[in-house]
């Protein structure tokens, strides 16, 4: 039988943490992959503010307690100085994966000039993949789609379970395989 | 009315600043901003040998004594042993933006394979941006056209002053706006 | 007389080197080198384990005792638990040029959407160039394509000795030359 996922989703934002407003990366992140994965899964949504200690913590905690083998965050990646989700991304990551961060800024670049300004980044706790993705629901989408058919396959190599995309969302790709 | 907002140019180069050859970089940083730009400024010129620590200071002194929310490097960002731009520029920076060195990288690779030899990046210390650019006129040229439409907008989302361009010459994006 | 070039050819797998499969990696890079260069060379290849101690011990080496001016891994590279090459390779080296990495995931990317799982690099061990490469014999062609060019005058800049390029195979590349 295939094992239920646990998939976790962070929004850092100290005004959507504070009611000041709705929170729209997490909601935009959850409807993507339920659109995209045809294997059991399911959501773990938190809202928190930007502080970097904070952000450590529950990633740590969605993978060391709840066993996410995956975790998105939205929001804080910018150059503004309360934006440290890359920071505490990288504190509690054991290796990171450069290639997921320029491949998300470059197809964001097609679309505006401002993505260089995101500083997201990806990593691997364990076998855990955690990716920062951007605040705006249109943002998220672009990052999803440059990578997403890059993630099952490096969950796997890094030890963690089995995930299934409908191919006529997501093409999850295996190098040798389809 | 708008203030006058102090730029950094920093040349760094031993043979420059010895007297051996002329600098064209600082003067070709110089003339782009004076395009591009319609809000008042003024340049601070330095030109200095390629030593890491007298880099740092120059950049930090440049950011906290002078004020300066923009400073532009050039030079010393290669792999010759002299080169140390990079490493002065981390030193005394808080932050960095990785995406403006790959975009940087990406423009230029367009031009010369070698351009994947630069090791240039940008990154803020408080609420300014520092950024460094390769020596020759020409790719300083490529590498400013490739990122200073998302400057002002860094800098403003960094707590800095606003600065203003010239659309017929550089359109400042900001998302959302135009 | 132009000087025979140490270069090394490091396949890193536990299981080449157990002899459970056979290193197919070292041999396309060597067939790769032995079609580009025309100056004289000679290999250096060795077969390891996934240990970062390993590989940085062999790696060192290689620069400083075999007085190789070029060093390639294959391997090693990607999110399995025993991948390790990058960090070995960056506990080595005195500086890193991202743009090596940048560019050799930008041209896989272009085949197979997996290159953003690649965490290659490349740095400088005093005037040693060392480049990660991936571990299939398809994918090694593909980056060595995207970044050779550029190989022969990082290698110049960084004091190491002059390498020579059949220009029908690849044109090594110096900027106001050709």
């Amino acid at each position: 039988m295939t094992p239920l996922v646990p998939i976790g989703i962070v929004t850092c934002s100290d005004r959507a943490s504070a009611g000041i407003y709705r929170d729209e990366g997490g909601p935009a992140i959850e409807a993507y992959i339920g659109r995209v994965l045809v294997s059991p899964w399911t959501p773990h949504r938190v809202l928190i503010p930007d502080d970097r200690e904070t952000i450590g913590r529950t990633l740590s905690g969605l993978v060391d307690d709840v066993g996410c083998a995956l975790v998105f965050t939205t929001g804080g990646t910018g150059p503004s100085p309360r934006d440290v989700t890359p920071e505490a991304t990288a504190d509690i990551c054991d290796r990171l994966l450069p290639g997921f961060g320029e491949a998300m800024r470059l197809a964001s670049l097609a679309e505006v000039p401002t993505a260089i300004l995101s500083r997201q980044i990806a990593g691997l706790r364990r076998a855990a993949l955690i990716v920062n993705l951007p605040g705006r629901p249109a943002a998220i989408a672009t990052c999803l789609n440059a990578v997403f058919s890059a993630i099952p396959y490096c969950i796997e190599l890094a030890g963690g379970p089995s995930i299934a995309t409908d191919p006529t969302q997501c093409r999850a790709f295996r190098p040798g395989g389809g």
